[in-house]
């Protein structure tokens, strides 16, 4: 069987090494000459809105997935005329837009945090009086790692937001004092059945994830259950899905989806029975669904603008180096280690130990 | 940093997937223009003697490693002109014969069966008549898998063998009544560091390896450490080497050793915390050696010729597809299984429910 991704970046780098033993191949469409999924398929390199080489990636695979979600609308239609593409356009149409995606949860009963469509600074002026300030002003697409998005704590923050965020339209978030923030990775096959990972703890920095740990037996684990499996069921969805909340008050507030394998599910590589990479090609290929129970006490730390020293990484007890093999940059996601241990004093020790590398 | 392998099977396959996220990338040298690695890096088709394209090899990678030992002498020793090349040319001369193989085990005090050089066959019968019946009459090079051996039972088996052998030099070995089959997967750093793998009990058929199962706690571990351990030293070897035992009369005879990552060490991908291939790499790159633990019950099945549907193999608990992405055929490995199991009844379980797919 072989398999299109749209995007080859690390997302794409991971499906792949999952994939492989699976019997799998794959083609990844990107339009950068490095894209670093490129070491384990074929690589088109064209651009998104490309018709002729998404026609020739669907005449040569067997079904297209995603590896990020702000692929345009008329790329997923045009691809789902020739070949079947998972997760849906729907799903799709809904994860890409704040928007959408919030109203969905409304719909749908889940909790969020008072949100508002922003067309225009005097929508905003008015989503301001009606939600209160601290809120948080994000561009409805588009918008990943704290990009394509502004706090504002004061009338001051607010006057010029609109145009600062480039006049699209956006979406106005009431602040939301949490005590943490957690995700679920869920995955739903073809057939219906849907699986989800123990819920993971996750630490951000300057708006990028930083560190992901799994819980053991969260007293949130079923609620979370429960909000991703309606919409899940919504949605038809097909594949990985990550669903990213706020604990505030002891229960949950969505804050938003990612029709894709995330960033808080790469300890699942050790980590789960069954990784979320392996998972997500089992879901959209139609094959029965993986466990997707812990191994021991797990975590990932992220690598952002340059990994350390692979001695220094690959000489630490119970960790996993994964290198993305991309030029180092600021704030790029260059890597990660996941941390796989028999008892939590040790994985929290290990966790220091990766931050000393991380941090020298 | 680029590692080149000759030879593109499964082997350098599952090198590749170890080493990847490791941030190493891979070139292929072989001439099958269907080498089932050739999905995970660079292939340069070629035969194993083509200086030209041996010397492309070595301009672009960093060191250079092996899938298989019966690799000709002069490719390595030209490879080594101009690259660093891991096991060393002197490991491969004496693992690729197994008349200097049992002869080094035999200066370095290590027990085997009788065996004799045999060069003509006269020389069979001179042995014959010194080791008795029933005797293994094996080409010195190149068998694998059962090829190029012949059992003797009766003068009659051994009037013509040597010329049914192709009259090629020959080592016999005496016939040794063993209880078990076991072998040890080894590494040796740069530095010298050793590691071993928990013992692994062997299970053949027709020659070709079925079932391998690790061993927790084995009585003989620290006797068949001790006997790799001269073979590593004396070599000065750097990288994986699988050394393979009779069991005999609660001790061990040596039967042959393998320079490179082996068949009887694939249940390390998900059994060990640090799996054969990824310590290979390690081990060649210069870097820290990896846990050579084991994660819990572990064993591997082999696929011979075809690999049973993948819908149900993937459906079966504790089970690890790895599929080569080869052409099934009759004899060929093609793809193996890993279980990883809470204790060993359960183990048995799911060895069984693997060997009723293979069966089906």
């Amino acid at each position: 069987m072989k398999i299109g991704v749209i995007g080859g970046g690390q997302l794409g780098r991971m499906l792949a090494l999952a994939g492989t033993p699976l019997g799998m191949d794959f083609a990844f469409l990107d339009p950068a000459p490095d894209a670093c999924a490129a070491a384990l398929g074929e690589h088109i390199r064209a651009d998104y809105g490309d018709q002729d080489h998404l026609r020739q990636l669907a005449d040569e695979v067997d079904l297209v997935t995603f590896e990020f979600e702000s692929v345009p609308a008329e790329t997923v239609a045009f691809l789902s005329r020739f070949v079947p593409v998972y997760p849906s356009a729907e799903a799709l149409r809904i994860a890409r837009d704040r928007w959408f995606e919030k109203s969905m949860f409304k719909d749908l009963g889940i909790p969020t945090p008072a949100f508002a469509d922003i067309q225009s600074q005097a929508d905003l002026d008015a989503a301001v009086a009606a939600i209160g300030l601290p809120a948080v002003l994000k561009t409805r697409t588009l918008g990943y790692d704290g990009k394509g998005q502004k706090v504002l704590r004061s009338a001051a923050d607010a006057a010029d937001a609109f145009a600062e965020l480039g006049s699209v339209p956006c979406l106005l978030e009431g602040f939301v004092p949490f005590t943490g923030e957690v995700s679920l990775i869920a995955v739903r096959a073809r057939d219906g059945e849907t699986r989800f990972y123990p819920l993971v703890h996750n630490t951000h920095e300057s708006g990028i994830l930083r560190l992901s740990v799994a819980s053991d037996a969260h007293p949130l684990q079923a609620l979370a259950e429960d909000y991703a499996g309606r919409v899940l069921d919504q949605l038809q969805y097909v594949g990985v899905l990550a669903f990213e909340f706020f604990e505030v008050d002891g229960g949950l507030k969505a804050n938003e989806i990612a029709p894709r394998v995330h960033n808080s599910g790469h300890w699942t590589i050790e980590g789960a029975r069954c990784s979320q990479f392996e998972n997500h090609l089992r879901a959209v290929a139609g094959l029965p669904l993986g466990a997707t129970t812990r191994r021991g006490e797990t975590a990932m730390l992220n690598f952002i603008g340059t990994v350390p020293p692979v001695e220094k990484v690959v000489a630490l007890a119970d960790c996993h180096l994964h290198h993305y093999g991309k030029a180092f940059k600021d704030g790029r996601k260059v890597g990660h280690a996941t941390l796989l241990c028999a008892d939590r004093a040790t994985l929290d020790q290990r966790i220091a130990d990766v931050q000393a590398l991380i941090d020298a």
